[in-house]
C-alpha cells in the first residue's frame, strides 16, 4: 500500500503563521474570511500561499465551537422514489442558498423521524434545518431549538402547525387536471392513485385536488388504484375497453403512471383522446416521447428559486419560528398536447 | 412572531449530569455510545431520558475536535443532470456506510474542483471522501490527506492515477450494445451523443464503446450528435428516411435519447426494427412505454450495494490510499423487447 500523505502530523494554523511571517490571529482572519478586519492584500496572500503550500485548511468545528452555532443548513434528504424533479429544486435552492453564506448539507438519512432524527441533526448545531413536514414533531423541534438552531422549515403541503412552512401545494396539481377535462366537456372523471408504497400519500393528494375540483361543479371522482406495471395497466384497460364504468377523463397521476396508461389504452383499441383523454402532471421528457403526446399539469415556480432562497436566508438570520409563516412555492399550467 | 425555544441557554451535558444524577463522564459515555464501557441499562435509560428532557444533543464538532478526525464519509454531489439513477444508486450505498457507523454527508456543492474544493471539504476533518474524479487533482488529494482524511476515492470510468477508484465503467455500455445489434446482423452503426454540455463527455465514452466493439469486427461506427429536442430529431430521422447514409442499428446514447429518436423514426414512416433497430440504455420506465418498446442496456451490479459499502468500509478503516485499488461496481445485460 502506497501512502501518499505528506507528513504524520497535519499542518496546524501555528505553522501556517510561522510560513506567513504572520500571527496566529491574522492567519485565522484570512482564512475564515473575518469580516470588519483590515488586512493588506498581499499579506492575505501571502497567508493564503502558505495555507496552500501546507495543506492547512481552517477547522469547521473549532469555528462551530466558538460561535456556539454553525452556518450549517441541514437539509435531510426525501426518499429517492418522491422524484429527482424535488431533490434537483432542492438542490438549486441550496446552491443559491450558499451564496447567500450558507453551508448546505444535503443529509444522507433519508428515514428517522421525530427527536431520533433531530437529536442526530442537532449534533451538527446547524443555524437552520429544512425537512419534509411529516418527520417533524413537537419534541423534534424542541430538541433543534434547544440546540441552538435558528429556525427550523417544514416542507409539506399544508401549513405546519409546528414551524413555519415551505409549502409546496400538490392539491393544485390534481385540480389544475381536473378543471383542464372539465373545461373540455369531460364529466365522468378518474384519478390515478400509485399502488407503491411511499407514493400512495402523494397520489391521495393530488386526488383530493381532483375531487375537490369535480365537486365544485357538482361531479364526482373516481379513485383508480394502479401499480406501475404493465399487466395491471393491460387489465385496467381491457375493464374499460369491455365498457364497465368507462370514465371519459383520466388524471395519471404523473407523466410516468399517466404513459403507462396511456400505452394499454392504445394496446386495447381505446382512442385516446376520443373515448379517454389523459392528463399526467410534473411535464416530464416522456410526455413528448410517446404518442399520442401527453398533455401535463406543469409545476411552475410562484417564486422563482433566488426569490425562494432569499425568503429561507430571511427566516433564517431573523430566527423566524412562527407557523403562521408560509411560503407557498409552485404554481400551475396546463402543458396542452394531443392526449386530452 | 412566536418563540418556541424552552429556555435562552442550550442545555449542556452538565445539566443532563445533573437531572440524571450521574457524573458527566458518563453522560458522554452513553450519548457518544462509547464501546467497551460497562454502565447498566438503568442508568443508560436515565441519562437517555434526562437527555430529550431537557432536549441535549451531544456536540459533534466537539467530537470531531477530540479525536481530530470525524466519522463522516463526504460525497460532494455530482450535477443532477447525469442522472437520478446514479444519484439514487450513491444514496443507497451511503444508507449501507451508515451502517458501518459511518456519518454520511452529501454535500452540496456541485461545481467546485481541485484545491478550492478540498479546502472547503477539509473543513469538516472528514474521515473519507468519495466525489467524481475529474475534480480531484493531485494538490486537492494532498490537502485532505493534510487534513487527517483516512482515505480519498475517486468515482471514474478509467482508473484514478492519484487515489482509489470506484470504476464506473461507461464504455462497456456501449460495447453492450454495439455487440447485440452485431450479433443480430446490423452491420451499419450510429451512436447518439447527446449535445447537451455535461452529458457529451458521457455520450463520447458510450460512443467509444460503440466503436471499439464494431472494430473487433472490422466495423466502423458513425457518431450522431443530437440534443434532447423533438425538431432536431424530426430533422435527423427527415435525412434517414430520404435514404442518407442510413444505419441500420443505433445506439441511443440512453432510454431518453433512444426514445425521443424512436418516435421521430416513426413519425417519419421508418419501420423499427425492420429498418433501423434502437438501443437505448438503463433501463429506464420509459422503456416499456413507449411502441415498439424499447431494448435496453440493464446496467446492473458487479457488487451489490451491500458489497461495495463493505469494500469502501474496508478501504476507509484501512487508510487504503493505493491508486492501484480499483473496485469496478458494475455489469451490463440486455434488457430485450421489440425495437432492436
Amino acid at each position: 500500500m502506497v501512502d501518499h500523505a505528506p507528513a504524520a502530523r497535519p499542518a496546524t494554523s501555528t505553522d501556517v503563521a510561522r510560513l506567513a511571517g504572520v500571527s496566529q490571529a491574522t492567519v485565522s482572519y484570512v482564512l475564515n474570511d473575518a469580516p470588519g478586519v483590515k488586512i493588506s492584500e498581499e499579506t492575505r496572500e501571502r497567508v493564503r500561499r502558505a495555507a496552500e503550500e501546507l495543506g492547512y485548511a481552517p477547522h469547521a468545528s473549532a469555528r462551530v465551537l466558538r460561535k456556539g452555532t454553525s452556518d450549517i443548513v441541514l437539509l435531510p434528504l426525501p426518499p429517492f422514489q418522491i422524484g429527482g424533479l424535488f431533490l434537483s429544486w432542492l438542490n438549486d435552492v441550496g446552491e443559491r442558498l450558499r451564496q447567500h453564506g450558507h453551508t448546505v448539507v444535503l443529509y444522507g438519512d433519508t428515514r428517522s423521524k421525530g427527536v431520533a432524527a433531530a437529536r442526530e441533526w442537532a449534533q451538527w448545531r446547524p443555524a437552520a434545518v429544512i425537512v419534509e413536514a411529516h418527520r417533524l414533531t413537537r419534541a423534534a423541534v424542541r430538541q433543534l431549538y434547544a440546540a441552538g438552531t435558528a429556525t427550523v422549515i417544514a416542507i409539506g403541503a399544508e401549513p405546519s402547525p409546528l414551524v413555519p412552512t415551505l409549502l409546496v401545494d400538490d392539491y393544485g396539481v390534481g385540480a389544475t387536471a381536473a378543471d383542464h377535462l372539465l373545461d373540455r366537456g369531460r364529466t365522468r372523471l378518474a384519478a390515478v392513485v400509485p399502488a407503491e408504497p411511499g407514493l400512495d400519500a402523494w397520489g391521495e393528494r393530488r386526488l383530493a385536488g381532483v375531487a375537490r375540483a369535480a365537486a365544485a361543479r357538482g361531479l364526482e371522482a373516481r379513485r383508480v388504484d394502479l401499480p406501475f406495471d404493465e399487466d395491471a395497466a393491460a387489465a385496467l384497460a381491457a375493464s374499460w375497453a369491455a365498457g364497465a364504468d368507462r370514465p371519459d377523463g383520466v388524471f395519471g397521476y404523473n407523466d410516468d403512471y399517466a404513459a403507462l396508461l396511456l400505452a394499454a389504452l392504445g394496446d386495447a383499441g381505446i382512442d385516446v383522446p376520443g373515448q379517454i383523454a389523459v392528463v399526467g402532471a410534473d411535464d416530464q421528457p416522456v410526455a413528448r416521447l410517446v404518442r399520442p403526446r401527453l398533455t401535463s399539469v406543469r409545476v411552475t415556480g410562484r417564486l422563482d428559486d433566488d426569490a425562494v432562497a432569499a425568503r429561507l436566508h430571511e427566516m433564517i438570520v431573523s430566527r423566524d419560528r412562527d407557523p403562521a409563516t408560509v411560503l407557498p412555492v409552485n404554481d400551475f399550467a396546463i402543458a396542452q398536447r394531443d392526449s386530452g
